[in-house]
């Protein structure tokens, strides 16, 4: 059998967490969605030769190199994935995008406002190259959030007047939970926050289509000190357990967003429910395949919230798997965002969120910390322009 | 059938929607409850002879009065029941205890905190006399919420960490829904924050046994103009259409209210969510019978969030009603907020909730409302001493 | 305040839950929907003097009988309501209906098809008289029920495909529990079959529009011995714990059927779900207040079954109560009841559910009975004339 | 990179639905359970040259076979996968089993009594030479059902009392739906019965460890004509559209069985729900990380169904994926089935659904036909013994 297909190298740096979700996309996206440009699983970086080399021959990867930049040098990679902690991502990304590669990088886009302005303009250099970049913002692409934006777009919802965003887990309720590395204000940036309130920011501003312009913030970090991971004594939490902010859109809405790690019971609840003049929409992670709307133009006597079951040959990336009513899972979203890149490259266009949206969730990320910082008051959210 | 039961002579005031809740609760108080006092419903004050007159007869009262003093006057009387708009509730409800008779008063207690601040002066001098009074926050009494309450306080949930509390309505969605008195600041004091912002504090700090201790708010009036009602020509809302805040409690954990009336969707969803260390609740009162509970404490293997339903004989006040599984609506709250202030006159003891706690949530809405008004800077809510 | 409404004298018969649950019913008709006849709550007739008189003073009866018989010699009464076990039905109501009383009688009409002919033939001599009779099969009065019937009578769930009914109850799941007379054929005719089988049957029919034409079924009685109610030893259980049938419907659709007090967890869950070639509808009792449609007419891409809460002004009965959104419950459906009972009596027509409905129910548990009795063989529904 | 693991050559023959279902799951077993053979997909058989070697190409097998006969020959295939429709299931088995290939066969195992009985014979025979044969009901590997299965076992629900089964689909409510191959009875054998009804008599005999014993059967086809497929006209519907049935269970439950492709606005509803003794568990399909739970043996106050979210590390098969909270969909199944398989195989231990689980229900099916056909009456299941 000779495949002919066009062919895209990837190169994917790390192979935790997210270098398993992103490897089960790369090796779906081509039996799922046939793409114009199929993906060859070609070199995975890791800075263990013998965790790298056992990662590669689990996940499926060709190669292994322990430095990054080694596949910035390789010319059967064309694409570099980066599934790395935030802190390494501004130095990755900038580098690969001047040596040509085309970056998909994990969000959130860096621990800081500075890094990911660095990494907008690297992307504008790039794209003057026809070079593409996008940032994993992956619950854009839970079929139901899709379609959710189609319907806030089409006015099916009419004017909105509130965002309501709650990100709920509650993995560290217990206070002998170990210090891991997303408790270090070093390695993740922050807590709660840049890890899963990252999600709400850019998954209600991806549905509402406006930003968010100022907001309110409190945070707070319950359990300030933690057994250390694998030895003894405690160390100091230095990120958050939690945050609270409510703000403005740029459309006029109310908006309320909270993201816990403290949440008992509610395991990795993202919610999001939007109120508009013409209609509600409402969705949680815990039920992806689940989109609940409401449809205020209908005769009151037989309307309601009804639950659509987004698994339909009608809807987003959902024709492309089973058949009606067969429910898809968390790792669906990476293959829908990987369809949609490899898309974009192919066609020549720029993928989206792009760099430049996830700088904007960092400016928002921003906001929070300095009102947070400050007891409270309002912070407007700075734009681009203004960082720059 | 001689009948040789003690009795209390009630007088209620006003005849609109709370005072239909109540009659109904007079009515069926002495059938479920039997009550150590059995209520005669003597009189119902109302300014129209012919309105009040109709409303008695529909309602099951035995006389009218036009004017509420008269009320006062009679010896038949020993209980007044508020049920008027709260602008008059000060004035009705001081001059009621300094009469000798106890006083049920409709919430939110007051208009302002100075008026609160009187009747609890007011309150304080009767109970020196044996004269009660009670503020009507029902939803104390939503079994559900009494089997929260007493959930919480036997340590169920553990530390708290997080309080949800959101009440969400629809009825100002549309913006020709017409300018009635619950939107003119005069008689209603403010919109959407008194009026169900009221019920979601009370509920949380009752439910939590809890303060709150600041706040950071928004609100919006997002139709500033409606029709009048009646008549030609729109006029201006002065209230608000929505409110939201995020606090702190006595307790450390982290609050987030919301109070709209532009939900589309949501006819009456009273919310309460709350997680602790060991446990978490979720309520909604549009399935008012169930309360959610999560035991954190459980084997995680086979811990979820159970859905009680509240109507068992073990539950708080559901035995006396039906056999279990058979459900109650919203005016059972208002029949238990009377057999526990009539067991309570009769006990001599002071029912629950106090004009005191009545002022306690006065208080957080003022803090609400000056966060508001400054931008959504940090407010501390001010103790009842500081407000004498 | 003079009073000239029309009233008509009310005797009930029996003071148990039923009784309870009809007294309330009567004190709140009044008040909510203002009915053309106005009830008053004459006398209660019961076997002891004491139990009944302490019964009246309780729920609201003016005087009291202790033979039921005087109720129908008494000129102030012109109504009987029968709330006593189904071994009294006929006999009561054929002599009040022959003595020219209006009859309400609690469901099952009686305990026997032979019984319920006998009731309704005085029903129709009665009826010639002017003399009205009803058989309370109150669920007809949820108002989700009341309106999913509406809806299917319009169309709009198409040609009908699939019957679903349930009612599950759990509180004989204990071995343990004791044998109320409930479990006695002597008594109660039968078990859940007649119980909540009953109830189910008739949802069914009412909400279809349709009968059903012959069943399948199976009977089972789990625990055949129990304690005896407040003695020693154990007597046997001699009706069915749990009852089964598959059947057919007069519009072709299949249909399914299970009532039981054998399910553990569910207290009150009569569930009925509907399938036609145009949508469906799905209820549950325990969820009183909610109503789940699907229109399959719709765009698939935003279909889905919607959460009717059936509080609004729009739907049957709930404007007579509260603003949109407040729940009723369980006892608001013998209200509705009596609200179309009086409109009826009043207005001279033959008020529903009727006796020959009450007798058709019978039929249906005949034929269940028999078939069960056979091992489960295909047993067509008599009809009544080949009762006759 | 040397890959030393062990592994085994798969054949797999057809390429629809299923065949692309396998695919998925072939591909993702290794990097998810690190099996102790790790899987070769050697080669895909199908008619079509053209049409297998795209599929072969896009679904990832290296080779291509246009007779499945072939694949029996080749040396570097072990195991032969059957996705073809049931008719050709057992030449496939048998034949492959007999070459002392292992294999797995897609349910139904086949159309009638007979030829799974021969399957099971070739089985029995295979397995004295260490060649294994599984079935694919895949539902089996659902978690939540795994749990289910689990908790039955260990006791938590007591003595079963009932159980509850459905399989609810809609996609022949239109009556223009066209004539596909499942609804012919000589390639389908039969219609929703076979094909969905199969899942729910394995579900639900597998979660209870109980069998049917006997059945009182009604079937439907409500559609008798449809457009053929791709042409003029219309042809006759051989198969049901819909089964209902009743029965017992051999540990004296009572059970109800209903699949149908009727069943508006129901895509994938495989539903069951199982009451004893000592607590209820319930379960939908088109919510497959959750399973609901009810204790009831736990005090009465804080009692009710339970919504256990089956991603947590505790649960089977979870914990190979992904963090907890993170859902799962359809396709993993099939994935958990193959991990299951290859540890057999390794193992020399026999999997399971066994081939003769396969023709239980097979016989089950039968017993419902045979009821159907002859009215509805009671019909015992044959034993495997009985149909040699």
């Amino acid at each position: 059998m000779t495949d002919e297909r066009a062919t895209v190298g990837v190169g994917m740096v790390g192979h935790a967490f997210m270098g398993r979700a992103h490897s089960q996309a790369w090796r779906s996206v081509g039996p799922f969605f046939d793409p114009p440009l199929h993906p060859v699983m070609t070199a995975l970086a890791g800075r263990s030769a013998e965790r790298a080399g056992a990662a590669a021959r689990e996940l499926g990867w060709a190669s292994v190199e322990t430095d990054w930049k080694e596949l910035l040098r390789r010319d059967d990679v064309q694409l570099i994935d980066i599934c790395t902690p935030g802190d390494s991502h501004a130095e990755i990304a900038v580098a690969a995008l001047d040596a040509g590669k085309h970056v998909l990088c994990e969000k959130p886009l860096a621990n800081s406002v500075e890094e990911a302005t660095a990494m907008v303009a690297a992307a504008e250099r790039a794209r003057a190259r026809g070079v593409r970049s996008m940032v994993g913002f992956n619950y854009r692409r839970v079929p139901a959030l899709t379609l959710a934006r189609g319907m806030v777009a089409a006015g099916r919802l009419g004017t909105l007047r509130h965002v309501r965003a709650q990100y709920l887990q509650d993995w560290l309720t217990d206070p002998r939970s170990p210090l891991v590395w997303r408790l270090e204000k070093d390695r993740a940036g922050s807590g709660a926050l840049g890890d899963i309130g990252a999600h709400i920011i850019d998954a209600a501003q991806f549905v509402t289509g406006q930003s968010l312009t100022g907001v309110c913030a409190l945070t707070e970090t319950f359990v300030p000190e933690r057994p250390l991971v694998g030895g003894d004594g405690t160390g100091p939490v230095t990120v958050d357990d939690a945050a609270l902010f409510i703000g403005r859109t740029s459309g006029g809405a109310l908006a309320s967003f909270e993201a816990t790690r403290f949440a008992a019971g509610r395991k990795n609840a993202l919610r999001l429910e939007i109120n508009g003049s013409a209609g509600s929409l409402s969705f949680d992670l815990e039920s992806l395949n689940e989109l609940w709307f409401h449809d205020h133009t209908e005769d009151p006597a037989t309307a309601g919230f009804r639950r659509i079951l987004v698994t339909e040959p009608e809807h987003p990336y959902a024709g492309a798997w089973w058949p009606p009513g067969h429910i898809l899972g968390y790792e669906h979203t990476f293959t829908h965002q990987l369809a949609d890149l490899l898309a974009a490259i192919a066609g020549g266009t720029d993928p989206s969120p792009s760099f430049a949206d996830g700088l904007q969730v960092q400016l928002v990320l921003e906001a929070v910390e300095r009102s947070a910082a400050g007891g409270g008051g309002w912070t407007p959210v700075r734009t681009p322009e203004g960082s720059a």
